[in-house]
């Protein structure tokens, strides 16, 4: 007999846990669509030469490959293992939404305002809360040059984590361009921007003293390097109206975007934060966070990416999406007494006696207002009772043509 | 430029058909859990040694293989294919509801009355209306020997496909002790049971002469085989009154949940059909299926498999279960005018010197009656409110102190 546990990294989920996700993307959906964005589905498995020529870095060596079948496979003839595999398990949902663009643009409206939510697989070690099979959940909008994007984006998912309960997040932003400027005014190359970047992105891990010295053992100049932090300085305590100085288009549009938001009266806590850089290099101008009190990284994330659908599918756009970590929302809710998942399960009991043509009657009448489960009384009731209750029953009946619904546990 | 198409066998799903795919799961998992099932949800990946050692028949040559990742994956040591593989994607829900039973059987309830909903793999020779990759949908009872479960599911189905909409369907039953009884008094030896079946199953495709002749090709005595035929022929003639003659556990099952049913007052068409076989081996009493006028084949079915958790998992159950063809239903729904997805789209216009601000406060109080999507006027705004009641919008207004909706297309 094999283990019954799913594979390493892979997880299987209780009625409670499904429970509590069925919530969270209830949620997501309701407020998503609400707003305007539509979902769509793709397909979990990709072709893997499009993972092999996607943008994906680091993600692209934790690709699960899929074994080709029957006559393809051809061990005697295979050089390497990619000669064995033609299929591979999609590592994000940034390059099956770029396809899928691609594929159906000519459906497609001007502006596509979409959502998904489904699973990615990545081979990573595995490690506590770190998993290789996980949901992802994005929201894009594909067509829209103007910060309206933004604006939308950023009250969509204030809106749907308020609604889910949550409380304690705020949002951070920047624009890739106010980087950019930060670096060229600071006396470094332009085109050294990304490689500076890298760097910038380790200040959660290494302070500002590590980047200090990677950028030097890097070969940067001391001098810009100085320069580079003296002026980080000037903006923490001048912030975006010095910024505007030298950035005026990165400072104008973080301007505008919180100026808009703050006055929607939704309560959206937003801040200017220069020290956001968002690891990926695909970014062309806003970027944002989602952070929480009770985790150090963040629980969504995103920004302007104008290029690289165009890169992916070969049909231009510009475009700008979200991510939410949707499995640190769900850990976060199952630990979460308020929520009501407005289970009111009922057990009837009925006797081997009684007609169950009845009993059903009663049972899908009772239906109307409870999740109903019938049961045949046992001879130890009062045992069979206090296990329904461990379970999570909280009424229970007995069948009779008087019925009386009584509350378990009191 | 590599393909936007998804893979061979895969796909993608459009706004539309996400929606119905939505609206269908919704109403699965509103009934069913109303009904005192509960949702799981079980990794998409399993052991490569578990799907082995399976009981998938025919399924398990058509498993997707994940080959094995870093210094594991050995090209060089690898003798056969199987050597370089040590994960696949699932190719059913039953053999994963095993092997999840058998993990968590301590925290569930004595009675487990389950459900999910997820995706399967299998290689199959890719054609029309068949894809590699489905969403299966399955209803299981663990635990519960009596009828009850029977009576449960077939009326659970019933509440549930009626609240799709969907109409003409009927529920055939049998049970697999009476086939055998059938086949004994036949003069059929008990130990050939498995192999007839097999043969019979096969009515649909090659009729009555058909099986005839391949049951004579196996070997099997004519006069048994002559035997058998008018059995059938007397028992379609005279029905289960006749069949509890000699198979009396069989057709009092049969009889009792037949008439449990139609005693609900729930309307469900159901009836005895004694040429019902279910090919998997596994069925171990009731069998059943729902047969719908525009399909050949059946649009779900399942039965009692009392001993396979057992087998698989090592922790004994009684079980009884039910699958819906998802797929096919979903088809039926895109072509259903009748269904209403409940999306009153608005598009709301906004003039570039509007305040943005206010533009969004109007689009978020909209949004309690609406889902609203915001766009700057363009120039040319016929053809911009063209295509977006091309894409599906019912709605508009344009932003002013005085808002006035219109209806579109009108």
């Amino acid at each position: 007999m094999s283990s019954n546990l799913p594979p390493k990294g892979m997880r299987d989920f209780l009625p409670k846990e499904k429970a509590i996700r069925n919530f969270l993307m209830g949620k997501i959906r309701e407020e998503y669509t609400k707003n305007g964005f539509r979902e769509i589905e793709t397909s979990e498995i990709e072709n893997i030469e499009n993972m092999q020529n996607s943008d994906g870095g680091e993600n692209t060596k934790l690709v699960f490959q899929i074994m080709k079948r029957g006559e393809k496979l051809d061990l005697q003839k295979a050089q390497n293992p990619s000669d064995l595999a033609d299929l591979a398990l999609r590592f994000d949902l940034t390059l099956p939404l770029s396809r899928f663009y691609g594929n159906n643009r000519n459906e497609l409206p001007t502006i596509f305002k979409a959502f998904q939510m489904g699973y990615v697989f990545r081979a990573e070690r595995p490690q506590k809360g770190r998993y290789r099979s996980f949901m992802q959940c994005d929201i894009d909008i594909i067509g829209d040059e103007s910060n309206l994007a933004e604006i939308e984006l950023i009250s969509t998912l204030h809106k749907t984590l308020k609604s889910t309960g949550l409380d304690h997040f705020k949002f951070v932003i920047n624009d890739r361009r106010i980087l950019k400027d930060i670096c060229v005014r600071a006396g470094f190359e332009e085109e050294h921007f990304e490689d500076i970047a890298i760097s910038l992105d380790k200040l959660d891990k290494v302070g500002n003293e590590g980047i200090r010295k990677e950028l030097f053992a890097k070969g940067y100049d001391l001098a810009n390097i100085d320069d580079l932090q003296e002026l980080n300085e000037k903006i923490a305590a001048e912030g975006i109206a010095f910024v505007k100085e030298f950035s005026p288009s990165g400072a104008e549009n973080v301007m505008q975007i919180m100026d808009v938001l703050s006055r929607m009266d939704l309560g959206i806590e937003i801040a200017f934060e220069h020290s956001l850089v968002r690891g990926m290099g695909y970014y062309t101008g806003t970027i944002f966070e989602i952070v929480h009190k009770d985790f150090n990284s963040s629980i969504g994330g995103g920004g302007r990416y104008d290029n690289m659908i165009g890169k992916l599918s070969g049909s231009d756009a510009p475009a700008c999406g979200f991510s939410i970590g949707f499995e640190r929302l769900c850990d976060l809710l199952m630990n979460d007494e308020s929520i009501d998942l407005q289970e009111k399960r009922l057990a009837l009991f009925y006797d081997e006696r009684d007609d169950l043509a009845q009993v059903m009657k009663t049972a899908n009448t009772l239906r109307e207002e409870y999740v109903v489960s019938v049961y045949v009384k046992k001879k130890k009731f009062k045992k069979q009772i206090d296990r329904l209750f461990e379970d999570g029953f909280e009424f229970m009946a007995v069948y009779s043509p008087e019925l009386k619904i009584s509350k378990l546990g009191e």
